[in-house]
């Protein structure tokens, strides 16, 4: 999607993917090689003036070799944070940002102690790696520990209170080389079974302002370039911290069509030195993914204001392979376009 | 910007363009061939389950050997008529859609008495392959018949009279494989030096109902499928049918931010099979073409609404190498944002 936005604004592109089905190699020359590959690497940045990445889990050593030849951008403090827990907790603790209850967790042992301090229901959580659901473990009392400390792989980890939180947000947000911030509207998801469902940007949000300034915190204390997306809990009536994303990000899909200028044509304004573009939203909308297998095209094309996004990807269960966005002229009448999806198609509304 | 419109559908491209800077090549596997080459053709009919053109002047015998593998959408019938003005003409008249005063030309010597019939100020029109006022010649005086005659390369023409028009519009429209038709909102164009510069669609324009009752009447007779451009003059108070682009086309760039599902969207969706999408306006909007340069990059996107459309094209003088969208939430601010490009950036106004 980021090759897609890019073309019109006369930028070509190079991918290093390790994936031989990498969805993005129709749109440009594929480099498939391991990211650590040298040969792989030298010919990556012999090709670019620039690189980013979509993907938080490309190796430190391999982003720091790359930014050592070519900017890029995001910078190494935002790709070092975003890949652990621990340093994302710190980050945002130190800037005064409040985040749910946790406790480190480097050994088997420390649980127990943990667990006394942050409470129950808790989730064990990877430092690293962790995404969809992936890396994660509840315990909700003292007998599950074990299983619990299995389930993530017997790794270094954190244990979070499980929040009883009544919303999730994300915030979106760009920022440009000068340090100009544009943000999103503040975005509502649904997660079921660890998995991103359903996001729905909600103008006037009474949190968007608190979101706001907690991302720009974070974008600022990281140097930031490009977009980020920040998710939080809404617990009681105030924001915790989740996690960031340093990069385009799943729950700002629905921008491509729901806003002025979508967030990977800004990430990539923002990288490049441009402008960036409007971030107010077109149009009441709704972003749902496809998960495990593409919907039937025709009829949720049938349905009014329906736009869809596949993305090449082999379907498999569990895996995005695409997404819908439904946009309408307001909220009612988005409603009802979700409603008649619904009855058309209810596997894209499982648990939501 | 088909193939653009195209990746979110699931589709895959191969192109076949003897040009091997063909700005698509970076988008699907590009055949770098001549149209005839028959192991080029073979090849585009084992590739593709499908096919179309952007292009109406692709050999009609090749379209043929393409027919006859593979489904062609549009069809040969659309091809061949807007490859031919007189045969356009033909069509038109038979289904009394009006058009100016003219008169087949097939030597130098037919021009006397067609200028009789026809008047002066006439256009002599190259029957085949004229494009960006390429293949035209103005006849105010018969002391310029033979200049005229050599400037098009004495070949078969047509002598229009070059009627007194107040405006240029098009009609936008997609028909899907079951008859449908959806329409765009009429486009008002201004061209300078032959070449388009400017379009704008006019919703709740006077002539819109006019525009859609002949381009209906067009898309029915050749059993079309895909989008279809229909240029007329307007001339009194009704519309003259100059000539149908049997493809996407210029004046219908703006959809891509202006309209709900633009036409590159549609016309994929029309030939695939799927449910037509929504040709309404979104917004306000104007679209401007980039001719001979890219446009200051920085300039043009720090006005707020503007989108940029860069094609991958070698810059040389009189091609067009891009287009901007501006976008806006009304006629007045759309105004405002187009006054302040002119400012900007007057190279883009030229002669409009």
């Amino acid at each position: 999607m980021l090759a897609l936005a890019g073309y019109p604004l006369g930028l070509e592109f190079t991918f290093l993917d390790p994936a031989p089905d990498a969805c993005a190699a129709a749109l440009g020359e594929h480099l498939c090689a391991d990211y650590a590959d040298p040969s792989a690497l030298a010919k990556l940045c012999a090709r670019c003036a620039l690189a980013t990445f979509e993907f938080e889990n490309v190796p430190l050593a391999v982003a720091e070799r790359v930014a050592a030849r070519v900017p890029l951008r995001p910078g190494i403090a935002a790709l070092r944070t975003g890949q652990d827990r621990l340093a994302e907790k710190t980050l945002f603790t130190r800037l005064g940002i409040p985040v749910p209850p946790f406790a480190v967790i480097d050994r088997r042992a420390d649980i127990d102690a943990a667990l006394g301090q942050v409470g129950t229901p808790a989730l064990l959580k990877t430092r690293r790696l962790g995404y969809d659901g992936k890396g994660q473990a509840s315990i909700d009392s003292r007998d599950q520990i074990d299983a619990a400390w299995q389930r993530v792989g017997a790794q270094p980890c954190l244990l979070e209170s499980r929040v009883a939180f009544s919303r999730e947000l994300s915030c979106l947000a760009v920022r440009d080389i000068g340090g100009a911030i544009r943000f999103y509207p503040v975005v509502e998801n649904h997660h079921y079974e660890g998995i991103l469902r359903c996001s729905r940007p909600r103008s006037d949000d009474p949190l968007q302002r608190q979101a706001q300034d907690y991302t720009a915190r974070v974008l600022q204390a990281l140097d930031y370039v490009g977009v980020m997306a920040f998710e939080f809990f809404v617990a009681g009536d105030g924001l915790l911290a989740n996690e960031i994303a340093p990069r385009v990000h799943n729950s700002g899909h629905w921008s491509i069509e729901g806003a002025h200028v979508s967030q990977f044509e800004n990430h990539l304004r923002a990288i490049t030195g441009l402008p960036l573009g409007d971030t107010a939203p077109r149009d009441a909308c709704a972003m749902l993914n496809c998960i495990g297998r593409p919907p039937p095209l025709a009829a949720v094309l049938a349905v009014p204001g329906t736009h869809l996004h596949l993305y090449g990807k082999t379907p498999k269960p569990g895996r995005k392979i695409g997404h819908l966005t439904i946009t309408a002229d307001n909220g009612r009448e988005l409603d009802g376009r979700l409603s008649d999806l619904r009855e058309t198609v209810p596997e894209l509304f499982v648990g939501i």
